[in-house]
């Protein structure tokens, strides 16, 4: 590919950019828009009624841009969650490495003073312990950039391998590896480039990985209050003939944990033929696509909503409402084995005196027979995936290994569209298949939209089909909670990148030509990254006149996002030696996107769960892989270019990330999966000295509703914890014991 | 290979084992060999001086077969733990699975009887539960032994493939599936025989993992008194400048287990200097060849292994007698940073008042950082292994890592001398080597000797220095007990096995040269294994004037023992169905192997800790590989001979097995890695309402002395718990805060 298709592509992105760019500040202005541009804002306070007509209103401004700036990690947290700091972090960090080595119009000074900005935000978190390692680290990132700009692109450039053409019609191999003679001495060059980014990398990941370690105990601190930390979820309660299973649970837990036992409050299972249907729904309702194919009015989907809560287990289409546990009304006790046993599954939320017994209860096997009386802290209140916990425990292990076959067959049967998609990108062969067409691709312009635009078209269609399908699959997983199903989804979605985008995009050419796609794969990312940070903006505001109330209650797709920056962080990683002009168009989409979501993160989503952080284990594992990526490559192209020194001092350089990853590992991840006594222990006894206790227990009675209405009027002053749980229409109390 | 060496081969095998059986007999009736062959008895009771002469005592006689052979399971566990039990149930359940298709001189009736005795044993420990379910087993037993006996060996036989010979010259390939027509309709009956023992196979594997299972219930319940429930072992202590580790631990747990912290004990540290002679010490005592290598009198050695206790830390290379504990005598307690505090190492092994707190404090992540206060349940007093413990925590995983790179390393450098001992089996390249040697190979005796025994000699070797240098890999691992450093150095055992002797000496080979060496190995398992497990005897009589004492003092050598089994065990699936005529000869030697390890376990070996059974999910894993890696070669062969049917219709055989195993995972192994809740809580009441609590805390005091004599005197009644620790010699008491 020529530099000049690549510049035209560039063109037309940035031009499409600067256009949904201005409609989108004039179209939040717009009083009428105001549902759909802040949602998350107006699920807390009712907006202003601000109808008056003035000019201001249709004047692009750059209000939101500074605003998504200037927020502080602080007001993320507070708005979004840990989970969008993670993610906000994940996105500087990858500008960070990006501008690393991709700064080559900038001179080091100005270099300093952008990697200055880009540093504000964690100045702004903890203002004095992190100026000296930034200081630090900046030195490193002053070196990188001078030993990748200034030393590896003038060496391709000059490398002499092809013949050099005037600069606008050169081939871009000329800026790659692939310019390098053969046995250069000047390879060492791209070998220390290599060793230096590996290195900034690592110490970056270990200062993040330590400060979101830092900010995941100040959450358990802050979250204190929090009913799950109360609660444990029990599992495949034992089934026996004299007692229904709110007896059995109230015996085994008064029998074993008698000191710290309070109450509980049995599962309640109901239709099954919606199983299917519930999986489908919500599904939708994440990504946000339902209205679009139910074509329901929002009365219908709330209605709607109610009968298919909790499928998959029971036989009835829809529940009915469940009067309280039997130890209230003696009156039905009689009847024992009939209608109200039939409807309790074996699971159950026992309620704890304090967060270390619940920690207790949840850690230990309990019982003789691993597969009874299985214990997990359960998830917050509004995270609870309801029909999961109805599934019949001993069924699951099954569930899982069909959802791992299957999630495999989709990652390995998407390779056919993939490669066809592969070859429309070849201008030739698209001309042999539609001959009608010739004409119009003579044209140079038309030519080069086609080289530039058909494959990342094709490859934004799986790109959108792959999660929702992949969440589908974590839903029949049978996690237990909304959180934990997004990030297994995120997993998935991730391996169906990497495998799919870039093995199977890729690596499947020669090793020249492999270099030479990599341009195509810039254009890609602008024409997908770009655009797709916009577009759910411009869906919003088409089917806004649908359904507005719907699009208050839509959390943050971390399983689309997630995988979609790690997949372009991995881009940046591979080339970031071997061609370092990618670096400078990854720069800008991580720019832009570090603006846009942080935009999103404060006015369009709303945060009912999360997963305190646990994203980040999941970021640092691909981060590891891109770079062991990266040195494998780089140690097969200098084995191919036969400096066997070069290839060889990769080896340890290899090594020694593995052991860092190994490092990391034993030193934080053990936080992303337990939480520690002592945090709980403190917390427990402060609020005993505070009497704050009883007022907790009150709260837990009430916390867990099973079946509730979905809806919830827009700018109603509400709790965030419970702006989605009205519980103004039917609502079950618990099965408590209290 | 012609079936006439291998009968040759077999005949000097028999020969050599009834010589050495009869020997056997009559040296362990000579009053003064009673040390040697009676280590174990002798370490409880004295023996009478029985000095007599009588004719009797030069007669060989088969009593100890029939006393080996009567002995019930519970007497098994008494004498040498669960771990012998599951080693012993180990052999039967793959003399059970060979007898299954083995047997094909017997008739079914025969067959019938012959089962009925192999699960004697079974019957005894079970009587009645387990009745129906071997009458079941049995009847499965009953059809495979049909099929696969009188089907597929005829049919291997007149599959036409190869010239029909005279039977006694007949080469080894016509009794297998080599014989068998490309594309055969009878390879549907290889396919059934396939079907049927994996089934059984796993019907077995499910009835030995639950019976197991409940033993290891069973053993938690009866080693009650057990300190090491009450202890739990505290690593990585965080260093203060004010305070000893001592006050330290003291104030962590009185702060956070108020209500269940009894005491601690904290673990000194000694010589450093010794670090690599304790570890080849340790090992070579282990193995038992440590008196052979180092030349010491028992004097010399009862002095050096106090100086060499614990190493791998400390300056000194020998360590003074350590005074009690700063708490006890305030004198010292002026130069509080010195002396005492040096010595001192993060390690402590902290008492609580009950069991289910122990396991608590086990279990809990304690503290923001994960790499501080590390908590294990701590292993028995006789089980710790001291030198590690010392280890600082945060070098640990360096030291697997290195040990795991190490492994795989020394698993690959030993396929070389392998081959090269392949390379010795083929006669003629022998004489090309050895010129002088023509007219020696040229007699037809020596060169079927030379055909049989020569591969089998360079296997031995090997296979003896294996598992010392593993073992040696697990020590300076980390492992915090001895078990299971013995756990750990099996399996890498297995593994170096399955590769080298497996892969590395079967498969390297065409195919179908591959099948003509299963009979060199016919040879190789009669040639190692029946000499190998009497050449013990032999040993410790040869060595007996130097050490007496030492022998007495031999644990069970699972870590050679259990991976020897299995990999026979490998062969036996591999080849039952593809060539059957291994089987009787596997039988044969899983039947002599069950009678002398029984004997063995009974008379020689001392058991003073054990790991619960722990072995069994290590037997459980290898087995259903073995079934895998069984049912892929079936498929590939089946391929071979074109009969796609039959390769396919084995897909989904793998799939079950795989299912199975999976299932098994989800059902029993959790018991192997953690102790029910419900036991130790159901132990503790009964303790407490006995009011036995007292004197277990009594007991916990001095139940871990780190500093120990390793001297005892034989005969002494001593509880076995403790028969190795009489305390007489220097002693450390405890740094216990009582």
């Amino acid at each position: 590919m020529k530099l000049a298709a690549l510049l035209t592509s560039a063109g037309i992105n940035t031009a499409v950019c600067v256009v949904l760019f201005s409609l989108y500040s004039i179209l939040r202005k717009q009083p009428s828009f105001v549902n759909v541009y802040f949602g998350a804002k107006i699920a807390q306070v009712r907006s202003r009624q601000q109808d008056a007509f003035c000019f201001d209103r249709f004047v692009p401004s750059p209000s939101w841009i500074l605003k998504a700036w200037e927020t502080s990690d602080e007001e993320i947290c507070a708005t979004g969650g840990l989970d969008a700091v993670v993610f906000v972090r994940m996105i500087v960090f990858r500008l960070c490495i990006t501008a690393n080595s991709a700064v080559m119009e900038f001179s080091l000074k100005n270099l300093s003073i952008a990697l200055c900005y880009v540093y504000e935000p964690l100045l702004h978190c903890s203002k004095l312990t992190l100026l000296p390692r930034i200081v630090d680290s900046f030195r490193i990132f002053a070196i990188a950039a001078i030993v990748c700009n200034f030393l590896v692109l003038p060496l391709n450039y000059f490398g002499k391998e092809m013949q050099s053409h005037h600069i606008p019609a050169e081939t871009l191999e000329v800026f790659t590896i692939v310019n390098v003679e053969e046995g250069s001495r000047w390879l060492w060059a791209h070998c220390f480039a290599l060793y230096l980014i590996s290195c900034c990398a690592c110490f970056l990941l270990y200062l993040e990985y330590k400060s979101i370690s830092r900010m995941r105990l100040a959450y358990f601190t802050s979250s204190g209050s929090n009913p799950s930390y109360f609660t444990v979820l029990v599992r495949a309660i034992p089934w026996s003939r004299e007692e229904a299973y709110s007896g059995t649970v109230t015996r085994f837990f008064r029998n074993f944990y008698a000191s710290s036992y309070l109450s509980h409050q049995i599962v309640y299972r109901s239709g099954s033929v919606h199983k299917l249907v519930v999986g489908i729904h919500s599904v939708l309702t994440e990504t946000g696509t339902m209205c679009k194919i139910l074509k329901l009015t929002p009365r219908e989907l709330h209605i709607g909503s109610n009968s298919m809560r909790c499928g998959l287990c029971g036989t009835t289409a829809s529940f009915s409402i469940l009067p309280m546990d039997a130890e209230g009304d003696k009156g039905r006790s009689d009847f024992g084995g009939s209608d109200l046993r039939k409807k309790e599954s074996a699971a159950a939320l026992v309620f704890f005196r304090n967060r270390y017994a619940a920690l207790i209860a949840s850690q230990s096997l309990q019982t003789r027979n691993p597969m009874s009386w299985v214990t997990n802290i359960s998830p917050e209140p509004d995270d609870m995936y309801w029909p999961n916990i109805c599934v019949p425990y001993r069924l699951l292990w099954i569930r899982k290994i069909a959802i791992y076959v299957a999630s495999m067959a989709l990652v390995a049967f998407f390779i056919v569209p993939v490669s066809l998609s592969q070859g429309l990108v070849h201008l030739d062969k698209l001309q042999k298949t539609f001959p009608f067409l010739k004409g119009v691709l003579k044209r140079k312009a038309m030519s080069q939209l086609a080289t530039g635009y058909l494959p990342s078209v094709v490859l934004v269609i799986f790109m959108y089909m792959v999660p929702p399908i992949m969440l589908l699959f974590s839903t029949l997983e049978g996690s237990i909670s909304r959180s934990g199903r997004k990030r297994s989804a995120s997993i998935k979605v991730l391996c169906f990148f990497i495998w799919n985008v870039f093995f199977g995009n890729i690596l499947s050419g020669s090793v020249i030509e492999r270099f030479s796609k990599i341009f195509k794969d810039v254009n890609f990312l602008l024409a997908t990254a770009v655009p797709s940070t916009v577009t759910f903006l411009l869906y919003v505001f088409i089917l806004r006149n649908k359904d507005v109330t719907t699009y208050g209650t839509m959390t943050f797709p971390y399983h689309t996002e997630v995988p979609r920056i790690l997949l372009f962080g991995l881009f940046g990683f591979v080339y970031s030696t071997l061609s370092p002009l990618i670096l400078p168009f990854l720069l800008v989409y991580f720019s832009l996107a570090y603006l846009v979501y942080r935009n999103q993160i404060l006015n369009v989503y709303v945060t009912k769960y999360q997963t305190g952080g646990t994203y980040w284990p999941i970021v640092h594992n691909a981060t590891i892989f891109s770079m062991v990526l990266m040195q494998i490559i780089a140690m097969a192209v200098f084995g191919l270019k036969k400096s066997t020194v070069a290839s060889s001092l990769v080896i340890p350089l290899i090594i020694l990330t593995l052991l860092f990853n190994e490092y990391c590992r034993q030193r934080f991840q053990p936080l992303f999966q337990q939480i520690p006594a002592q945090i709980l222990i403190e917390m427990d006894r402060q609020d005993e000295q505070n009497g704050k206790m009883k007022e907790i227990y009150q709260k837990l009675t009430t916390a867990y509703t099973q079946f509730k209405s979905n809806s919830h009027t827009l700018g109603d002053p509400m709790p965030p914890s419970h702006n989605n749980c009205k519980l103004e229409d039917l609502e079950i109390n618990p099965g408590s014991t209290f």
